[in-house]
């Protein structure tokens, strides 16, 4: 059976289909998001993606096994409606419904970005045999998806959970979006490199990291930062190792709450690889409440992880 | 069926009877912990008191429908073995193994102290109903049982979970007992206001607790400091305002984690009432990611909580 995977961002509308068997994608594609069209058009959009991906591998969409939407932003308890998702402009939305009275022959099964890349995992990735296993999404925000036997954890109300805001600092500098200071998110997110690194520019004009991004604080990413790090820059090693503490005393905190069996990083920050994972199990180690060494590991999917993971949801539901 | 409930702590062990039908006490006693006679004269004790409990109500012990023991201490994977018990001095013990022993007609079942007293609550108390609830318990350290799809969770390597240890003030003043700093185990634990009751006597000699404690910091505890406050001594009006700080950023933090159907406040601290649940459920509906108000109560169960959770953990297992 064939599942379509649908995963809705800010910018653009990426739909794959995805062989049930294997977890591979046989075909994907991606279009804008059409702000302008709102949820309406959205479906629209994902009617025309899903059609043209059938075409192109040859089989009819009423075929399809079920199609998976997912979204960053929240899902009413019951799965149909997207309740708040900031970036698309999307509140209260009835996206279930909008998308299915376009697939008569459908189920559509909506889920939330982080819980969806952990699914994907849980499925056909690094979370694959287990109960239990955590994944941190480290990018623009801290996201998360938590797996408790063997299914995806939505909170006692059925309203999503949100790794990146419980407080490690609350008496930091750092005051999250979400309004708390010292929320996992502030100082986790590869937000905060890229806010050192900018600085580390500033004050710091001739210095290895102004080299990589050609004397522009606005030029600096995450992944600059940690290469500098890597050269062994003593600025960015610094910022580095505090990216680090802060990291493993939130992975340790969240052992202390769930004692995973695996815990799995994704986002930009993991593409540093061992750089950053090594260490990071080294540090775990030392902070858990167990004092015992967790698998700590590279989320599998990156950039698909969202049309798989909702493939997937279309197949095994929640 | 009546059921025996044991509450092995580091002075006393509390056993009691119990209508599983009710969920009430039909009989209870305690004896001394037999620290130099260890696991076996443990089992010894609870023999003899489940023994007086029975003729007192004039029941056969072999009548029993089972027998709960609860530890302040890990419990191993297979609900054998005490792991480690600090305050008991048991370390891999076979506690059930000894018991049942004793009561060879009879099942034994161990349980952990703060799961157990989450059980009381769920089975017969404010936890009754709900699916999803975090009880804290505030006594010389936090303690806490986690309930998810009306079951106690003991995290996903079956150790147990330890929400007193996951950190909220990573750079603080306070390290923990367990090595980290800032868990909230040192920022809401009662001994929290002991201690800063403590510095309040030898700091103002001649101030509102200093007259509690008749002058003396080593007879501050955490109810003088508490009603020094409901007093509105502004000393110690600003150390419960701290706490209550403390408190409510812990408890929004395991909200944004679980989004509970609703969070109980047991131990020492929990005598405070509505004095401190009132601004309790306040602050932590400013503080929690979905700016929802939970349902914060004072656990049911005192302490005959460790008894009656035991009897019911024998009676509905984990």
């Amino acid at each position: 059976m064939i599942y379509a995977g649908i995963d809705i961002g800010g910018t653009t509308i990426k739909s794959g289909l995805m062989d049930g068997d294997s977890g591979k994608l046989l075909a994907d594609m991606s279009c804008p998001f059409p702000h302008a069209r709102g949820v309406t058009g959205t479906a629209e959009d994902i009617r025309r993606s899903v059609d043209s991906l059938c075409a192109e591998i040859g089989i009819p969409a009423a075929s399809l096994g079920g199609i998976g939407v997912c979204v960053p932003g929240s899902i009413s308890p019951d799965m149909s409606m997207v309740l708040d998702a900031y970036n698309l402009g999307f509140h209260n939305a009835p996206l279930k419904a909008e998308v299915e009275k376009l697939f008569p022959d459908q189920t559509v099964t909506l889920g939330n970005d982080a819980d969806i890349a952990a699914m994907a995992e849980l499925n056909n990735g690094v979370f694959t045999g287990h109960k239990t296993a955590i994944l941190l999404t480290l990018g623009t925000g801290l996201g998360g998806g938590i797996i408790l036997n063997g299914r995806i954890f939505r909170g006692g109300n059925g309203n999503g959970v949100e790794p990146g805001h419980f407080v490690v600092d609350m008496h930091g500098d750092l005051v999250c979006t979400c309004g708390s200071r010292g929320c996992a998110e502030t100082l986790c997110a590869a937000t905060w490199l890229v806010n050192q690194g900018r600085e580390l520019v500033r004050r710091n004009p001739d210095g290895l990291l102004a080299r990589y991004a050609e004397g522009d604080p606005d030029k600096v990413n995450a992944r600059m930062v940690i290469d500098c790090a890597r050269e062994k820059d003593p600025d960015a090693e610094k910022v580095f190792d505090t990216y680090l503490e802060s990291l493993s005393t939130v992975i340790a905190s969240l052992i202390a709450l769930f004692d995973p069996e695996v815990i799995g990083i994704g986002g930009g920050v993991s593409g540093a690889g061992e750089f950053l994972l090594a260490p990071l199990r080294q540090r775990v180690k030392e902070k858990n409440f167990f004092k015992k060494e967790y698998e700590i590991v590279r989320a599998e999917h990156g950039n698909t992880a969202g049309m798989i993971g909702a493939a997937t949801l279309a197949k095994v539901g929640y």
